[in-house]
């Protein structure tokens, strides 16, 4: 992960965390707030695929803020395990899939083939980076590496929609690219970590 | 998995055995298979993408039987082990996304806005079913179940195409729910997992 973004998601998590202890201690259950995510980012891919993309943008950046807060609530209430972690990961994906898919109809509805294209690599391209991380932790492998994680993937994304007119084939060109060279950058380490294990023996 | 489709495997792995047996002999090493598996089904997808559909569907089928060649080559020249594993599963993952994609820019040069939304949401399913396996892997559980795994999936996918104009519209409906259904009962699944292992504390 980039350094910006680690001093970020480190200060975002302070500013918080007063918030996650508040909901935990008002009885909200971390599994909520991650279904509640999903909700509203299908409200966003709605949104976008009826054009209303600035609004959608914008949107998709606050709500995916607040993705931070059901871990943070789990761990202030103590719930914090590996079923809230799986639940989280999957909705992330699906959530992150179906605003993907709110860009492709819309971009098949204005006809511009190229642009849809690109968002299917790019949707492709941002599940192999997850998947990619989930494989190689099956196989008992850490894979936290590679140029473009989730938050950056947002937050590039998020500021794309909401510059549609200016940017938004640009961001997804881009992403279609560079999410595939992270998920090529994650197959080159895992293939390094086997490397190196079988020279230890 | 459906019964008869262990029943195929199983007769379909003792065809393809001698083969294995050949290739791993003649120096064919299985990553090898792996990545070109990888590169015929970017061929598929590029074929359907141009509309010659029912010959890409013959040849999805014929390419995706082929890989079981890969695991069966490992297995025979005794270099089975994680980064094989790592690798196929990878490449399996772009290879039925390509193809999907190859899909979705036919559907969206025939203006077809609603196959095109349903094979999105095949592909996002598709998706799904393999990263809650990994995922779930990855927390020390295991997660083989439910409708449609890929050796189904492959197979309707593969007939539909040849079947196209009969056919095809109704297998991507058909995928874009049961994928996601699928992704659903692994979900539930993980679920009762944790609940067990909860309350064997």
């Amino acid at each position: 992960m980039a350094v910006w973004m680690k001093s970020f998601k480190v200060g975002f998590r302070g500013l918080v965390q007063p918030l996650a202890v508040g909901l935990a201690r008002a009885g909200i259950q971390a599994n909520w707030l991650t279904y509640t995510g999903f909700v509203l980012n299908v409200g966003v891919a709605l949104l976008v695929a009826e054009g209303w993309l600035t609004i959608g943008g914008a949107l998709f950046l606050l709500v995916n803020a607040l993705d931070f807060l059901d871990g943070a609530v789990a761990r202030a209430s103590g719930t914090a395990g590996g079923h809230g972690a799986f639940l989280d990961s999957v909705l992330d994906r699906y959530s992150e899939a179906v605003v993907f898919v709110g860009l492709l109809v819309w971009f098949a509805r204005a006809d511009d083939l190229a642009a849809m294209a690109a968002t299917a690599l790019a949707l492709v391209g941002s599940f192999m980076v997850s998947y990619c991380r989930a494989r190689a932790e099956g196989l008992g492998l850490d894979c936290e590496v590679g140029l473009l994680q989730r938050p950056e993937r947002i937050i590039v994304l998020g500021i794309g929609m909401i510059l549609h007119e200016y940017a938004l084939l640009y961001v997804v060109v881009g992403l279609a690219l560079l999410t595939n060279v992270t998920a090529a950058q994650r197959m080159r380490h895992v293939g390094r970590l086997f490397e190196e294990r079988r020279r230890r023996g």
